[in-house]
């Protein structure tokens, strides 16, 4: 097959070169910096540097954009893209996007697949991009109303470049379960750091403060444009967890060991439940 | 020297294989249950199950116990101890317990020298302690007036041991930067995987997730009492933090993405001045 990824950051740059390393696609990188493209090129991770035109010959496109840059690629270079090939996006939001990729998919008579590899770092680019970025992950499929046999196709690339688990879901459920497991921690480690002890903390930390700052070195810009378009399961999740906070540290004022001892007993139970 | 470590949990454990390994320091075990003695002799990681009356012949004493329950075995044995012998504990927190072990130290003539070593497990008990738990970890000192000589034999035995960084503080920074790096992380945790979300995350989460929710697998009873004893910079902390996550909860309400994108920036900022 040839594949095309738009977009050589992180992400685009991670599926590329696990695509050469594990498959035998072709792989044609878009991007809009071309020095990138170039180092791309350079460094194996694709086969050609793609123009508009290449989408034509790709049965199957990868968008690694921002999520509304991703709608506006398709939105201004639909017409390129083959009859049936299979063009699904990376974003971390889905009801944001996927009816408007859904409506120019059928516009243009493409196959629209939503999905979201669950794997990331704390920087960016495609520098620190690398093949096994994707080993032993999720990959959330969203499949938006596409036909069995593709979303098996995707989902078989995605097994083959390492990816653990494929889970199939709706960009409802998705989206409520993102704010949560990724959303959350980003909207927590920023706001943790902002102590003002967190300037002093060497020699004073060890793994905890470690585990809960580590996402706060944030793209402030890509992660603004993600939160705000999943405003309300994030919100929802915001309040739970003011909630619980706040009524962990009112047992503390009230120096009430025995409810507070039970409140963190519920943290336990959940994590020893789940077996982690 | 001979090294009496008292409690030999996932902390005590970890100092005798530690002194075991690294040195050739003598060591004694006492545990209020034998059969954990018994297990840490057989695994060579202590030389001799003690007795109260063993601290005559000990140099160094370090307390492995819960705060309160370190204090209490000092009250009932304190008068075993040698004259100019080093007493250490591992506590958590250090205003709450300083104090009466200094004082204890004066009534007995030894010598009291609070300490945390950094390091830890989301679990706990002899058979998940190694001798490598404090590699590279900081050990905080708290001299509470102990003589230089004195201390220099602390720290330098946990430099052997493995210690990365030794850090000499007073009990009040300890606990208010402890607050921060260690017990806000905690209450964290666990308010976080009390989500109704939580038990369903898996197929849809990756390290931020794994990250924030780690240590909720907590010792409820060991760190209410760890909360409660640094009640006021535990709840400075809470109170900065929630005060934070509105900030942010509110311009994603409002629909504001520059200050959004502003706060998040915030976060950056701090991660990259720390060089993390």
């Amino acid at each position: 097959m040839n594949i095309a990824v738009i977009g050589l950051g992180i992400i685009g740059g991670s599926f590329c070169k696990a695509i050469k390393k594990y498959t035998d696609n072709f792989v044609i990188g878009i991007n809009r910096t071309q020095a990138t493209a170039e180092k791309a090129l350079e460094a194996g991770a694709i086969d050609k540097i793609g123009t508009p035109e290449s989408l034509g010959e790709c049965d199957i496109i990868i968008l690694a954009l921002y999520p509304q840059a991703a709608v506006d690629f398709i939105e201004k270079y639909g017409s390129y893209i083959k009859s049936g090939a299979i063009v699904t996006d990376s974003s971390g939001i889905k009801r944001a996007i996927c009816p408007s990729l859904s409506a120019l998919s059928k516009k243009y008579g493409f196959v629209f697949i939503g999905s979201h590899p669950m794997a990331g770092k704390e920087t960016n680019g495609f520098d620190v991009s690398e093949a096994d970025l994707y080993k032993n992950a999720s990959y959330i499929i969203t499949p938006c109303g596409a036909p069995e046999d593709k979303i098996e196709i995707l989902a078989n690339l995605a097994r083959k470049i390492g990816f653990g688990t494929v889970k199939i879901t709706t960009p409802e459920e998705h989206d409520r379960m993102i704010a949560f497991t990724s959303q959350l921690p980003h909207v927590l480690a920023c706001s943790y750091v902002m102590s003002p002890c967190c300037p002093n903390h060497k020699g004073f930390s060890a793994g905890s403060y470690r585990d809960v700052s580590r996402v706060a070195n944030i793209n402030s810009q890509l992660w603004s444009e993600l939160f705000l378009e999943n405003r309300e399961p994030l919100i929802t999740e915001l309040d739970i967890l003011i909630d619980n906070i706040t009524k962990i540290k009112d047992a503390i004022k009230a120096e009430d060991r025995e409810t507070l001892a039970e409140l963190l007993e519920q943290g336990h139970k959940v994590k020893t439940a789940l077996g982690e």
